[in-house]
C-alpha cells in the first residue's frame, strides 16, 4: 500500500522533522482549536497525562512527537521532562507552554533524553520557519513518527463547501501493540477549517470511533496513543458548526480519512501478508457485535488459518463461541469472501480451491451472520506471521 | 519435560487404544461414580452435549476419545453420530448408553467417519479385555489421545489413607486453543476411591478451577474441552466424603495431580520454548486478580519479549493497564524471577545481563505486585514463537 503524496497543505500551518532524536513538529501561526482522544490504558504516558491537560482549554498551536522512547512508566521525572519538553518548545516558538501538545512512541519504561532533547528542539524550531511550508517536509514529518511501520501513512483532501475550500491532511503511524481502544498509534489531523473546540472533539471522538477503535493487531492496547486534530480557520472560511454549511461533508470526510489511515495501519500489522475485513452481521446489539468482532479479531487461531490459507471456519466459529456474548451457534452462517463456508452453525460444502483463491488475495473478507438482530460492524485486522514473532521477539534489545 | 511411566493403575480399570481412527478407551469392570467439566465456549462439540446429558445421573462406566475429528459444528448429525458411537459401545461393552463418556479432538466442523468408527470400537473393545490392565496400555491410551502434544502427559499416585489406600491415574492433552476456561483440553483421571457422584463433581470442579482453568497458550477456547473423572470404589476402602477420612488427602492429591498436567500442558504450548509463571500479587480480589492474570497471559507482546530473551517490562505494565480492571500504575512492582525491573510504575536499575540469564531459563517466573489488597493468583503461560505460527497456519490442509 503507498502512501498518498501531499498536495494540499492546511493553510496556516508548518511541519517538519529532525533526526536524532527522532521528532515531529506540527506548527500553526495561528491559534486552532485542539481536540484529542486518548489511549484507554490505565497505564498512561506522560506526553498522555500532560497533553490531557493542556488540550483543555480547547485550543493549541503545536504538537510535537518523538519516536524512540514511550516516556511511559517513568514517575515524576517523566512528567516533568515532558513539561520541560513542552516549555522549551513554546518558548523557541514563542507560544503558551499550553499551547504545545506532545505524543510518544517507543520503549516503554526509558527515560527520555534530555540534553538530546534539548538541543533537538532547538533544531526543529530553525528548520520549521524555513523549510516548514513544504509539502516534503509534512512527508517528512510522517516518516519520522514511524516505528516498526514499513510505509508512512498520508491522507489528504481538498473539500469544497458553500463559499469556501477546506484542506484537511492527516498522517497516522502504528504497526503494533494495535487493539482498540487505539493501541500504540498517533495520528494527526491539521485543517484550516473553522470550528469551535466542542465540534472539533466531537468531530474527532466520532471519527476515531469509526476507525482506530475498530482496528486490532495484536490485541495489545498501548500507553500512548493518541489521535489529535488541530483546526486553525486559516481557510478564511465561516465557522462550522453543526446544522451549519459545511458540517456533514467535513465529518464525513473526517471519518473516511481516519478510516483510510486504520486501514493502512492494519495492513502494515507487524509482519502482516493479509488485511483481514472482518463484518458481524445481524447482531443484537451494537455492543455485542462489538464484542464477538474484537474476540475474533484478536484470535491468533484465526490470524493463524488466514495467514496459512486455510479456510479453517470452525476457529473463526470458537472464537464467536467464546466471545463472552449470548448467541445461538446454530443459527450462525460464515462466508470466507463470497464463499459460503458455514451454513448455520455446521459445516457446508464448500470447493477448497475457491476458498484457498480467496484466502490467497491481500484482503480478505470474513462475513460473520448472526442472525439475532439487525446491527453490523466491521473490524479491520491482519494474520499473524512468523515476522510479527521476529519483530517483537527483540524489539528493546 | 517427561511424563512419568504408569506404576500403579487403580483397581478394576482397563485402558486401551487404537489407530485407524485413533481412539482411546478407559473402562470399569465396576460402576463409577462420575464426574465431568466442560468447555464454556457457547459452540459445544457433540460429545460434550451427549456427555453433558449422560454425566446427569452421576455413573458412568467408560469414556471413549476420539481424535482427529472434533465432532463441533456438525448439527444434527454430529449428535446423532455420537450417540450411535456410545450406543455401539455400550453393546460391545455389555452397559448402558448412558453409561458412556465421550470426547472428542481435533478439526471443527468435519464428520466423523461412521464406519471407521464402528470398526475401531469393536477392535478397541477386543483389545481391552485381553490386554487392558497391562501399564503399557495406559500409557497407549493417554498417548493416542494426542494432536500437537510433543510428549504424553501422565500423573499416577498411590495415596495412603486410613486404613486403606487408593490409587489414582490421570491424564492430559493439549497444547493450542488453550485458554480458560480449559481449552481444547481432554483429561481423564480414574480412581478406585469410593466416592459418591456429588463429591466426584466438587473435587473435580475445585482441582479444574486451581489448574487447567489457570493456564493460557493462545487465548483461544475450545469447543471440546472436557476433563473427566472416574471414581469406581475398587479399591476396598470406605466411602469418602467431606469431613471424613481421607477427604483432605484425596483432594489435596487431585490439585496437585491436576496442577501438574496443567503444567505439561502449558509448556508444551504448541512451539514454546518456556514456561511462564505468572504471579498476581496483593490484588484487591480474586476476579481482579484472575482478569489481570488473564491479560497478561494471552499478552503477544508479553510472550514475544521472553521468547527474545528481552527484559521488556513495560509490555507487561502495559498488559495489566488495559486489564479492564481497576489499578493505581503507581502502586505496581513487577519482578522477572528474582530481579526487581519495575519499582512503583516505574523503570528502576536492574543489570540486563541478570534479567537475561533469568530469562534464558526453561521456566520463568513473572510477579506482578499491585499493592491493593492481599489475593494472589497464578498462572501459567508459555512464550509465543515462530514454531506456533507454522503449527497453527496449516493444521486443517
Amino acid at each position: 500500500m503507498n502512501s498518498s503524496k501531499v498536495a494540499y497543505i492546511p493553510s496556516g500551518f508548518n511541519a517538519c522533522a529532525v533526526k536524532n532524536p527522532k521528532l515531529s513538529l506540527f506548527f500553526s501561526s495561528r491559534p486552532c482549536a485542539a481536540a484529542g482522544v486518548f489511549t484507554k490504558n490505565l497505564v498512561q504516558a506522560a506526553p498522555v497525562m500532560l497533553s490531557r491537560k493542556h488540550i483543555r482549554s480547547g485550543y493549541a498551536r503545536a504538537i510535537l512527537i518523538n519516536s524512540g522512547c514511550a516516556n511511559a512508566a517513568t514517575g515524576k521525572k517523566g512528567l516533568y521532562d515532558a513539561l520541560i519538553s513542552a516549555q522549551m518548545l513554546a518558548k523557541d516558538l514563542q507560544v503558551k507552554p499550553h499551547e504545545i501538545l506532545l505524543a510518544s512512541t517507543g520503549v516503554i519504561g526509558t527515560y527520555l533524553n534530555m540534553k538530546q532533547m534539548s538541543r533537538g528542539i532547538s533544531n526543529i524550531v530553525k528548520k520549521i520557519h524555513i523549510y516548514g511550508r513544504q509539502p516534503r517536509c509534512f512527508d517528512k514529518a510522517a516518516r519520522s513518527i514511524m516505528t516498526t511501520d514499513t510505509f508512512p501513512k498520508i491522507v489528504n483532501r481538498k473539500l469544497t463547501i458553500p463559499n469556501s475550500s477546506v484542506i484537511i491532511w492527516g498522517c497516522a503511524k502504528g504497526a503494533g501493540m494495535i487493539h482498540p481502544d487505539m493501541a500504540t498509534m498517533l495520528s494527526v489531523f491539521l485543517t484550516d477549517a473553522a470550528v469551535m473546540p466542542e465540534t472539533a472533539q466531537a468531530l474527532l471522538q466520532e471519527a476515531a470511533a469509526r476507525s482506530f477503535n475498530k482496528i486490532s493487531v495484536d490485541g495489545d492496547t498501548s500507553t500512548n496513543d493518541t489521535v489529535y486534530l488541530l483546526a486553525n480557520g486559516g481557510s478564511g472560511g465561516k465557522n462550522i458548526s453543526p446544522g451549519r454549511a459545511g458540517f456533514t461533508i467535513l465529518k464525513k470526510n473526517l471519518i473516511e480519512m481516519s478510516q483510510e489511515l486504520a486501514a493502512m495501519i492494519a495492513s502494515d500489522g507487524e509482519g502482516a501478508r493479509h488485511l483481514i475485513k472482518l463484518r458481524i452481521e445481524k447482531a443484537r446489539n451494537a455492543s455485542s457485535a462489538e464484542q464477538i468482532a474484537r474476540t475474533v479479531a484478536a484470535s491468533p487461531l484465526v490470524k493463524t488459518a488466514i495467514y496459512g490459507g486455510d479456510p479453517n471456519w470452525g476457529r473463526v466459529l470458537a472464537a464467536v463461541g467464546r466471545a463472552g456474548v449470548l448467541v445461538d451457534p446454530d443459527k450462525i452462517t460464515i462466508y470466507f469472501g463470497r464463499l459460503k463456508v458455514c451454513h448455520r452453525g455446521h459445516a457446508c460444502m464448500f470447493s477448497k480451491s475457491q476458498a484457498k483463491n480467496i484466502l490467497r488475495k491481500k484482503e480478505v473478507l470474513i462475513r460473520v451472520i448472526l442472525n439475532q438482530g439487525s446491527v453490523e460492524t466491521q473490524y479491520l485486522t491482519c494474520d499473524l506471521t512468523e515476522k510479527y514473532i521476529k519483530i517483537n521477539a527483540k524489539y528493546t534489545t
